[in-house]
C-alpha cells in the first residue's frame, strides 16, 4: 500500500487523513491556507495526534521521497496555487483530488502540473460543517466516490485511487469528468442554490416565519448553512454544467407559476416531483448483477464509465481487474 | 374540559384524536371519505381501540348533544361538504380546524356554516407519511399551532381552542388568517414546490444521478414524497398568498442565473441565503420576555396578533388571560 499525503485538512481532507491512518497506511497532511484561520486545522490535527503541519512544500517533498499518493483536498479556488507546489516539489507523483467539480480541475492539472499522473476524484459526502473538527474517519462509509476515467487516464493509477476509496468504505463510481459535473450540478449544486433562495424568501417573512418554520423549510434550507466560500467555489466553479441545469429548474418553477396563475392547478408540478422521488428511490434499490472489468482490456475505459453511467459501482479490486455491481 | 369530536382521521386528525384521549378528554372521531381507501382510517383507528367510525353525521350529532369542540381535519378540498354536515348536524357548535390554509377555510365557514363559532387552527407539524397509521399522540409536542384571531373572533372560544392545543404540548401562535397564509406560503408551500422541481431536475439525470444523490439532494427533496393530493390541496388552496411568494423565488433564482451567466459570481445569492438561515436560527433562539394578555381588554385581539407577528407564543391559559413569551 502506498503512503498517503493529504493537502488541505478541512472536513473532507481531514476525513481522508483520518480514514487513511485507520486503513493502515502511513499518512500525513498539510493544511492549506484556505481555512477560516490559516494554520488552525494543522494545529488541531496535530493536537489530535496526526502527522500534520502547515508546510505544504515539505509535505509534498516527503510524498516525492516515498512515492506517496497525493490527495488534493482544497477548495476549487485554491487548486491552482497548490498544483504549482505539487509540480515543483513532487513532480511525477500520483495525484488525486476530492474537489466537487472535475473538468476544471482536470484542465488545471494539465496546465499547471503536467508531469503528474492524475486521477480525478469526488467523494459525495459532506455535512454543513467545515474544518478539521468536523472531520471523521467514517465520513465516506457507504458514500459514492467518483473517480474519473478519461481517454488518457492511466488505469493502473486509477486502480490505486479506487483501492484507496474502497479502503475508506466508499462505493467507487467511474465517470468521465463532464458526466460527473452535469450530475453534480443536478444533485448538489442546484440544491445548494435552491436552499439559499428558499432561506432568503423564508427570512423575508420576518420573526413569525422563523417561529412557524418546520420540517419542509428546515429540510429544504439545511445546506444553506454551509460556509459560503465553499458553496461559491463549487457552484461558480461548475458554471458550464450548472447554467443549463439552473435553466431547467427556472423553467419548471416558471411553469408552476404560470399554471397556478392561470388554471390554479399544480398537478403537473406536484405529480412529476412525486414520481421523480419514487423513481430515484427505486433506482437506488434496484437489484444488481455482478460483473468484472479487466483493466487491460481494450475497451476497459468505456466499460468502467458504463458502470457509473448505469448507476453501478465498483466494489473491489482483484489483481488487474475490478468487480462491479450494476443495476 | 369539553369533549372533542374529530372529523378526518388521517395523519393530523388521527394525531389530534390520540392526543385528545391522552389529555383526558372524552373524544371520538369519524373518518371522512377523502383518504386513499374510504373507511380504512376508521377501521384501523377502531382496531387500535379508539372510538372511531366512518359516520360523520353521527359523530357530529354526538358533538351537538355534549357541546363538544369539533375539529375539522380533512384536506382543503373536502372542507365544504363536511362544513355542510356540521351546519346540519351540529349547528352552533364550537368549530376549529387543522387545515394548512386559513383565509379560504374562514370564508367557507362564513358561507356554508354561518351558525358555528369558528376559530381557525393550523398545527405546523407533519411528516411525509399520511393516514391513521402514521398518526402519533406526540406529533404536536413543541410544534407551533396557529390559532386565528380575526376582528370578529369570539375570544372565549379562541381560549378553548388555545387550551386544547396547549394540552397537546403545542406552542400557540395567534395570527390573522392572511398573515398565516402568507407565512405558510413562505415556509411550507414554496418548499413543497421547490422540492418537487428539485426532484424532477435530479431524476432527469438518470440512474447516475440517483446513485450520486447525497445529503443536499435528499434533504432538499424529502417533502416531495408527500401524497400529491395533500400537496395540491395546500398549494392550490393558498393561491392568492402563494403567487407573490413564488414570484419572489423566481426573481431570486433568475438573478442567480443572470449573475452566473454574466459575471460568473453567485456571492449575493449564496451570502444572502447563508445570512437568512443564521438570522432565522437567531430569531428562534432569541431570549424571551413573559407578558399577560387579558382577553377582556379592548385591544386584546390586537395584542394577541402582535404576539404571533413578533415571533412569540402563548404558553398558558390562566383564567381570563393568557401568558405569552415574546422575543
Amino acid at each position: 500500500m502506498r503512503d498517503v499525503c493529504v493537502i488541505g485538512l478541512g472536513l473532507i481532507g481531514g476525513s481522508v487523513l483520518r480514514a487513511a491512518v485507520t486503513s493502515g497506511r502511513k499518512s500525513w497532511g498539510a493544511a492549506a491556507v484556505s481555512g477560516p484561520v490559516p494554520g488552525s486545522d494543522a494545529d488541531t490535527a496535530s493536537a489530535d495526534g496526526y502527522d500534520a503541519s502547515a508546510d505544504v512544500a515539505d509535505a509534498l517533498r516527503r510524498a516525492a521521497l516515498t512515492d506517496a499518493v497525493v490527495v488534493l483536498a482544497v477548495p476549487l479556488t485554491a487548486v491552482r496555487p497548490v498544483l504549482a507546489l505539487v509540480e515543483e516539489h513532487a513532480p511525477g507523483c500520483l495525484l488525486t483530488d476530492v474537489t466537487s467539480v472535475k473538468a476544471p480541475v482536470r484542465d488545471a492539472v494539465r496546465e499547471v502540473a503536467p508531469s503528474v499522473t492524475f486521477v480525478g476524484g469526488h467523494p459525495m459526502a459532506g455535512t454543513a460543517e467545515s474544518g478539521w473538527p468536523a472531520a471523521t474517519e467514517g465520513l465516506f462509509d457507504g458514500a459514492a466516490w467518483v473517480t474519473t476515467v478519461e481517454e488518457d487516464t492511466d488505469l493502473m493509477a486509477w486502480k490505486e485511487v479506487a483501492a484507496l476509496a474502497l479502503d475508506f468504505g466508499a462505493r467507487v463510481v467511474p465517470l468521465d469528468s463532464e458526466t460527473h459535473d452535469e450530475t453534480a450540478a443536478r444533485i448538489s449544486h442546484l440544491p445548494h442554490l435552491m436552499a439559499a433562495v428558499l432561506a432568503a424568501v423564508g427570512a423575508a417573512g420576518g420573526p413569525v416565519a422563523a417561529a412557524l418554520a418546520a420540517g419542509s423549510f428546515t429540510d429544504g434550507t439545511r445546506v444553506a448553512g454551509t460556509r459560503p466560500e465553499l458553496v461559491r467555489a463549487m457552484t461558480e466553479g461548475n458554471r458550464e454544467a450548472l447554467l443549463p441545469v439552473l435553466d431547467e429548474a427556472l423553467g419548471a418553477l416558471g411553469a408552476a407559476r404560470g399554471s397556478l396563475a392561470s388554471t390554479g392547478g399544480l398537478a403537473s408540478t406536484v405529480q412529476t416531483g412525486h414520481e421523480a422521488v419514487r423513481r430515484i428511490a427505486e433506482q437506488r434499490l434496484a437489484p444488481r448483477t455482478t460483473l468484472r472489468v479487466r483493466l487491460a482490456a481494450p475497451d476497459a475505459r468505456h466499460a468502467l464509465r458504463a458502470v457509473g453511467e448505469r448507476g453501478g459501482r465498483i466494489t473491489a479490486v482483484e489483481g488487474d481487474a475490478v468487480v462491479a455491481e450494476v443495476p
